[in-house]
């Protein structure tokens, strides 16, 4: 046996109090038609309109906030991401004065580069695997001295993607199960951390697609599977879990399910048309995963995490 | 002259305790980042998120309510109508025990006929020109006695389409001026009675599509000119104005602006893209006549009022 140091109630207490003047506290909204077809009661946590249109602004936010909190010099972030936490950290490090360095793959698209450098942020194109990355990553932050903010994978990160779910029982405290996203984990060991100590009779359930679902096929085999090839329409959803992740995971789900991509994308259209907000792929998975495990949901008072609403919309599957 | 009795502050708050208990108060939203597109501080009343996803609830539950205050026995209600008029009326209808009887032209949408069916209304379908929608009406009213509730030439609709510009200045008194879209003009007749009597400092705008500028040309020629072929993706605001709407607008209104629909739809993808909502073409119209026309709206505050969010998604114009 191994004792591992996970963020206690009191990191995720300080990281809400750090970065509530920077964050929007996102609305919950509901919808009676989406109740009825559900036959349960849907709260939904909107962070599709928290800053940068993603959770993961929270995560940045904190990081960026305890660098300036340590005095240690650091002027300088960097990442290597495609998606919301490269725009997220962007913009964090805009707001507070530090230099971004974002590691981007060649064939990121080109809306999701323009929106780093509309915020600030320096992109260094690279070949779209792992391995070249991380190397390039590693080349950038020999030249510029600057700090890795991993997207999940890292304390600072999970304890602040925690306030999320930290919120939304705040709003209703008397929450049967909350239903949160996985890919990486940074957004579900938050959401798991959140539950236990703010909420502890509040089920936590992780939802994944087919085509990604290394943490499903983890917690199946309880031991660390990654991802092979992964592929799946939820764009946010395709890292394996990391070593921070895995373990918060593996002791605090309750449940793990998967969707295909035909029932991610049938959810997603029901929440653009009856509540009239956009919400990406990624996060339509929640309510696609309500909708298929009726007995699980029915008549219960069901949290869900809309993780972030950045969709090209010229690219829309319906 | 002729002198003619509006709906009178007294009218309209009324009319706003009788809906309340029935209707959703609509948030208002802002974005740092439209407020830097427009140089000025936008407040967005949402309707959008309003039952049936318009205004046009507001309207219809009042109308309906007070046919019950009556107390005549009417107990069904009649309209013809191919959008939100349509919706609206057959869900406020099955809220308080009515029937709906429902003329739509056989053009119209199979979504928005599903719609109203949806909400338990009766459907007849018809030629999709104006004579042959009110000759089947008259049919549909001998036939079943329903009372005809106008989409907007009727201060039952026009009072309570007002309540929207009414919240909208309860939370944020110190408009300097309200956009508004104008189709019938029943929403816009109802705004600017609001703002007369409830901020008389408030100016109110009207924005239209160049494709359906009947308010504008009747504005500029200071006599009622109708739409003639109009053609807008705003599909909400082809109608002409109506006998009761077009006085309230010709004396209260400061200015009407137009825009062309690739304005509408530059307009509405910006709001998608950065409020993460989902409007109506209709919609857009207000916040394209805020980026057209800087030299009126610059560093002021504006209220916009996003009419509704009904859109087929399978028809997205970009």
């Amino acid at each position: 046996m191994k004792e591992i140091l996970i963020p206690s109630q009191e990191n995720i207490f300080q990281a809400h109090e750090r970065i509530r003047p920077f964050i929007h506290r996102t609305p919950v909204l509901s919808s009676q038609l989406l109740n009825k077809l559900a036959h349960a009661e849907l709260f939904f946590k909107c962070e599709n309109f928290q800053k940068v249109g993603a959770f993961k602004y929270r995560g940045a936010s904190n990081a960026i906030l305890k660098l300036l909190e340590k005095n240690a010099g650091i002027k300088a972030v960097a990442t290597h991401s495609s998606g919301n936490h490269a725009q997220a950290l962007a913009l964090a490090a805009k707001v507070h004065g530090f230099d971004a360095h974002i590691v981007m793959p060649e064939n990121a698209p080109l809306v999701k580069q323009n929106a780093v450098k509309d915020y600030g942020g320096k992109i260094y194109l690279c070949k779209p695997t792992l391995a070249a990355r991380e190397e390039k990553l590693n080349e950038v932050v020999k030249l510029t001295g600057a700090h890795v903010i991993h997207p999940y994978n890292m304390y600072d990160i999970i304890e602040a993607q925690a306030t999320a779910a930290k919120e939304l029982i705040d709003d209703f405290p008397n929450l049967d199960a909350i239903v949160c996203p996985v890919g990486g984990g940074g957004l579900l060991s938050g959401t798991l951390l959140a539950a236990h100590y703010f909420s502890p009779k509040t089920l936590v359930f992780a939802a994944e697609p087919e085509g990604a679902n290394d943490a499903f096929n983890s917690f199946k085999e309880h031991k660390f599977i990654a991802s092979e090839n992964p592929y799946t329409i939820a764009d946010g959803l395709l890292t394996s879990l990391g070593d921070k992740t895995y373990p918060i995971i593996m002791q605090y789900v309750t449940d793990i399910f998967t969707v295909s991509d035909a029932e991610i994308i049938h959810a997603m259209k029901l929440i653009w048309e009856r509540m009239k907000i956009i919400i990406e792929p990624s996060s339509a998975v929640v309510f696609a995963v309500v909708l298929k495990n009726k007995r699980i949901f029915e008549n219960r008072k069901i949290g869900l995490i809309l993780s972030g609403g950045n969709i090209d919309l010229t690219k829309i599957p319906f």
